[in-house]
């Protein structure tokens, strides 16, 4: 964890050059920034190398990156911890029109509550958060919201596209309602994956391009039309 | 041009191997999206690489890609075109907080009216907009739509941070207000340039990191305070 390690990472670092490796762009991550910042303080000179990052690859659904609100982050809820605040944001997002990028939750080195008490360094398997998870979770929150009356930012028949793999070559998406994404697990395969919720700025370019994924096109045609087509 | 040859790209792609190379993301531009639409028309199969791309590299300014709304484009004003449509992104992304990172215009291939006219394909040298000439647009179109009584998107005190060949050995990042960055060409040196334009939503962190490259700190701490601290 590169939380608890940055005091080892930074160590001697004044003397010896030191490379730090990480998945997809340096400063996706608040914790790298942090890291930079910790360097800076300790007059470390610094530099980085940019690299391909979700959130640009991303583009590889056909929806353009212009057109693109906040990103949020879902994590795993559990039965007595369900964060919502990626709701809010999404809301933001879609009284603009803008399609919402969700990154999803990913477990490494969990302890269960079990070992954590007794101290146990014992870690569960790695967890990966699926399409399927995710818009179960999206759903189970807009239903939530909607009984205390502050729903309707979007619901089973949204449109979105799930990503498995982007940029690997077995990258695979699908799409469709959420609620047909709740059932596309299978189809995506391994992790990683990824969630877009589409914006109702969506261009007819980017829906040519993204219906070829289709659960059902005709479906997905059907609610375009109703939904998107036209509404920028 | 790819717009213009797309035919010649895709010719014989049903027979042999076709590379197409292009600087930053595959996805970052439309053009690029339908080349592989018009690939898929032909039953020609594509496989994408993604790149780093200015959409995920701007994280190296210290402000977090969560942050970002929609990207905008700024192209060359001339006395009589000045196109705005950039000013209503950039007020959609304000009002929910968010950062806005502009693209700057690049002429290459640029005709002169006279050699156009004479049908002399002789091509005035390239341009690349600087962040100085963007600062500058910005508040030439916020004054007009001040005139108009749609202003107040942002102003003169407005914070931002200026970009120079991002990714780069020789990077440069310079930030304060749009009015100083008006000035800031010669600080940041050679092309290609970005800016982007603080959220309300700023968080201190990102404050913080940014601040480092300030023109003047004193004066990013007194607005900071006043206009971005504690407004979420």
């Amino acid at each position: 964890m590169v939380e608890s390690a940055s005091d080892e990472i930074l160590r001697d670092a004044q003397n010896v050059d030191v490379a730090f490796l990480v998945v997809g762009d340096p400063f996706g991550a608040t914790t790298h920034t942090d890291l930079v910042l910790r360097a800076r303080e300790l007059s470390i000179p610094i530099s980085s190398i940019p690299n391909a990052s979700i959130m640009s690859a991303i583009g590889a659904t056909g929806l353009q990156l212009y057109n693109f609100g906040q990103t949020v982050s879902m994590v795993f809820f559990t039965d007595s911890w369900k964060p919502a605040s990626f709701y809010d944001r999404i809301r933001e997002n879609r009284s603009i029109g803008l399609h919402t990028l969700v990154l999803l939750d990913i477990k490494v080195k969990e302890q269960s509550l079990e070992n954590m008490a007794r101290g146990r360094k014992v870690y569960e398997p790695p967890r990966y958060m699926t399409v399927g998870q995710c818009a179960e979770q999206m759903l189970e929150i807009e239903g939530m919201k909607k009984e205390a009356g502050e729903g309707g930012v979007y619901n089973e028949e949204s449109l979105a596209v799930g990503a498995a793999r982007v940029g690997g070559r077995s990258e695979k998406f699908v799409s469709g309602t959420l609620k047909q994404l709740c059932e596309a697990d299978e189809v995506l395969g391994e992790p990683l994956h990824s969630l877009v919720l589409l914006g109702r700025r969506t261009h007819e370019l980017e829906s040519d391009y993204v219906r070829e994924f289709a659960v059902d096109k005709e479906l997905w045609d059907r609610i375009w039309k109703r939904d998107y087509e036209g509404k920028q």
